[in-house]
């Protein structure tokens, strides 16, 4: 007999990942490619379609056969009643987008879509951090802050499969713009992007002005990496930035837990690598702001599994297709 | 055939309510009486058994015969696995005290604890303005602020019943101090004793100093109700106190509509009563922070049901054992 198995794709700005994932979770097979995100809406939909072809290619040539499901994870807010993705950050063409409508129509079969932060929280939630737990948060600290919850052990959509956003939840209402066009949002403070404007504004420059050497990749854009190496060594600006950002990511995470009351904490992403230097000032804003009885029952924990959450995510979405939102009318 | 129904008791600082409610959630035989919150802690359980058997009595006497079942609510964070209250804000001897397993004993028959503010929420979902709902998040505005969240059709109780604290997300880091400890929690701003603390501080008098006569009530104590009766007159006290109190409301509505996706915020509580005051501020923050796919699929609207909510929830919870945390070990 023929092992069953799902495929899983998450869609990023520059790659796609996409997976042959077994019923029980292991990753059997992986394909990457290009996202063209730049594409216009149709031509991006269609390289998606490739990209899947060529792992479905892979895997009949592996003798694993037809997957059960099709998972696709995309980043933004969808709408998944209706199978629409209502903006997409790196897909500009993306807007009010009927993507689960042209992805079948390509590939003459069903598909289910995810946001790409829910597929991650769902791969660590089955495979990786959050494995056996019931009521999890798990929050991704990338270029953005994403989310997902797990309540009673399943993912939460909310009405329509926008809920989650839990890096757009106010922590300082007169805090720094943020991408979304609020003020004080907690990925103003705990994102890469918004880590970088703590440090414009420490530097008193303009948004998206030159910054020090030192904070910057090979390819002269700011990294938070290099500023952990900064932080590591004793550099105040560094230092003094990530116990901001650690001190807004524990009054968010004080919040998550007087409403939730979670088992788990889940902290992932590239911006998860400068917890050493935001840890102090976050669990002080924890020990501070949240029920002592609530904080005692619930771990933080950094995530797992790494990029591959988002595509093990996906498949598990795919293969669960009971616990979505019901479709409209 | 005897009609099945249910036992629901709502413990309040002065007064017990209980209720015999029917399998499908009409009251049919109400009992007041008063908590004795002051007493010891075994005396105050002993006196919610007294109350719930005249209930129980006045019930046989209709014909009712015997409740299928009993929920009882009670104020502040219970483990609803153990069946312990952790702490009661009107009950200083409750700390940790074991209250189902007391209940039980006395009774002679299993009990069912919820949450006062879960129990409200439970209530206006089964037979208040979220009924049919599936995505709901309910405050209550009253002395403090309190709050339920239904995912999926059903309570979230969290690891082990204290979730739904909504009354306590930060708002305001650097805000005023709130009863729980912490600074700038959404109850420092919309509870009755938060706007007090607003007035106070805009009129430069210490906590709990004597205040105009034209905000009290007969017996002298702090009235929102009377304050709503100044703001209808122009009066720029209270007009500008509950506007910032509805902007604290509208940030802290705005982070969940982003973190859940609901299709209903519902608002009750007396502090409710003040909503015409507070809705401009509280929509303009709505607007600026929740995404607006997210802002255009949930409406705000006002509790249905009054005090008698939490005596329904109390039932409805007492009714569906199989929607609880369960029990430890």
């Amino acid at each position: 007999m023929r092992r069953a198995w799902a495929a899983g794709l998450d869609m990023g700005g520059t790659n796609i990942r996409c997976a042959a994932v077994s019923a029980s979770g292991d990753v059997l097979l992986m394909h990457r490619g290009p996202s063209h995100a730049s594409r216009e809406a149709g031509a991006v939909a269609e390289n998606i379609a490739s990209q899947l072809n060529l792992l479905l290619e892979a895997a009949k040539r592996r003798g694993l056969g037809s997957p059960r499901a099709i998972g696709i994870a995309v980043p933004g807010p969808l709408d998944l009643r209706s199978g629409t993705v209502m903006a997409a950050p790196h897909v500009a063409a993306w807007r009010g987008y009927p993507l689960k409508r042209k992805l079948e129509a390509i590939l003459g079969r069903k598909v289910v879509l995810e946001n790409d932060a829910n597929a991650w929280a769902l791969g660590e939630f089955w495979r990786g951090a959050a494995r056996g737990c019931r009521e999890v948060v798990l929050l991704t600290l990338g270029t953005g802050v994403g989310g997902g919850l797990i309540v009673g052990g399943k993912l939460v959509h909310g009405r329509s499969g926008m809920a989650g956003e839990l890096g757009h939840i106010t922590v300082e209402p007169a805090g720094p713009l943020c991408d979304c066009g609020a003020h004080g949002c907690l990925e103003a403070y705990a994102s890469a992007s918004g880590i970088r404007g703590l440090v414009e504004e420490r530097l008193g420059v303009a948004r998206g002005a030159a910054l020090p050497e030192s904070l910057l990749d090979e390819g002269g854009d700011f990294s938070v990496r290099r500023m952990c190496a900064e932080a590591r060594r004793g550099d105040p600006l560094a230092r003094e930035t990530f116990a901001i950002a650690g001190r807004y990511l524990g009054i968010a995470i004080a919040s998550f837990l007087n409403i939730f009351n979670p088992e788990l904490v889940v902290i992932g992403g590239g911006v998860a690598g400068a917890i050493p230097y935001m840890r102090k000032t976050m669990l002080a804003e924890v020990r501070a702001r949240a029920f002592s009885a609530v904080a005692a029952q619930a771990r933080i924990v950094r995530a797992a599994l790494g990029p591959q959450g988002g595509v093990v995510g996906a498949a598990y979405a795919g293969l669960h297709p009971e616990q979505r939102p019901r479709a409209r009318g």
